[in-house]
C-alpha cells in the first residue's frame, strides 16, 4: 500500500471527524422527537471511525490505478459534503438543510461505489458499509425531519 | 476537458462554498479587533469563487494522468479542510481552532499545487493564487489571534 496517499485520504476523513467532536450532538438533539430504530449514541464514532479508515483505504487502492479520475471526482465530493453536514444539522440544527446534504452525500457515496467497483472488487467493497450507513442516517433525518416538522427548525 | 469529473470536483467546492453562506461573518465577526490590511466583506465570495473554479479545472486537468495519487489526496485533503474552517471559525467563534486548520490547509493546498506541477505545468500554476490566498488567510487569521487574546474565544 501506498502509506503517503493513504495519509492524505485519511487526513481529509480526520478533518471530517472533527467536525462530530465540534459540533457534537447537544440539548437540542436530545430533546427531538427520534424513530424507534434511532441508533445509540456511542454507536455513531465506532461506526465512522470504521467507514473513515475503510473509504481510505479503498481510496488508496483506487488512486494509483489509471481511469480513476470520475472515483477521485467522486470521493472528493463525498468527503466535502460529508464535512458539512455536521456543523449544518448539530451545529445550525437545520434538519431540512441536513436531509439535503444527506441526499446529495448519498448520491457521491454510491457513485464512489460504482465507480470503485469496476476499477477494484475489494476497494467497491469496502465501500457498501458507507453506502449502508448513509441510506440509514438519510432516512433518520428524514424521519427527525417529518417528526418534528415546524417544531424545532431555525429560522436562520 | 472531462466536463463530468469538472461536475464532481466542483460540487465539492459548492459544499466547501455553502459554509460561505450558511456560517456568514455576523455581528462577532464585525466587533473584532482586525489589523489594517483586512480585506473587505465582499472580496471574499468574489476570490474564493474564482480559486473554487480554477483548482476544481485543476484537479479535472491531473485526475485524467497517471500518476495523480498523491495530487488527488492533496486535493481531497484540502477541500476537506476548507469545509471545515468556515463552521470553526464563523460558526464557533474559535479563532484558535481556525488557526489551526488554516495551517493544515496551507500546507494541503501547496501540497496541491506541488504535486500539481509535477505532472501538468498549467494545473500547478492555477493553484498558486489559491496559496497565496490562505497564506493570506492564515496570516488574518493569526493577527485576529493576537488582537484579541482572550476577549472573544468561546470556551467551547
Amino acid at each position: 500500500m501506498e502509506w503517503s496517499v493513504f495519509i492524505l485520504f485519511l487526513g481529509a476523513c480526520c478533518a471530517a471527524a472533527a467536525t462530530g467532536s465540534m459540533f457534537a450532538p447537544g440539548e437540542w438533539y436530545r430533546q427531538l422527537v427520534k424513530p424507534g430504530w434511532t441508533p445509540p449514541d456511542w454507536l455513531f464514532p465506532i461506526a465512522w471511525t470504521l467507514l473513515y479508515l475503510a473509504s481510505a483505504y479503498a481510496a488508496t487502492r483506487v488512486a494509483v490505478l489509471d481511469g480513476a479520475a470520475h472515483a477521485m471526482g467522486f470521493w472528493a465530493l463525498q468527503i466535502a459534503l460529508n464535512t458539512l453536514w455536521t456543523p449544518v444539522f448539530f451545529g445550525l440544527e437545520r434538519i431540512r438543510a441536513g436531509a439535503v446534504i444527506l441526499v446529495f452525500l448519498w448520491i457521491a457515496v454510491i457513485g464512489s461505489m460504482v465507480t470503485f467497483l469496476q476499477l477494484d472488487m475489494l476497494a467497491g467493497a469496502l465501500m457498501i458499509p458507507y453506502v449502508i450507513w448513509v441510506s440509514y442516517a438519510g432516512a433518520l433525518n428524514l424521519a427527525i425531519l417529518r417528526l418534528n416538522a415546524g417544531s424545532t427548525e431555525r429560522s436562520v
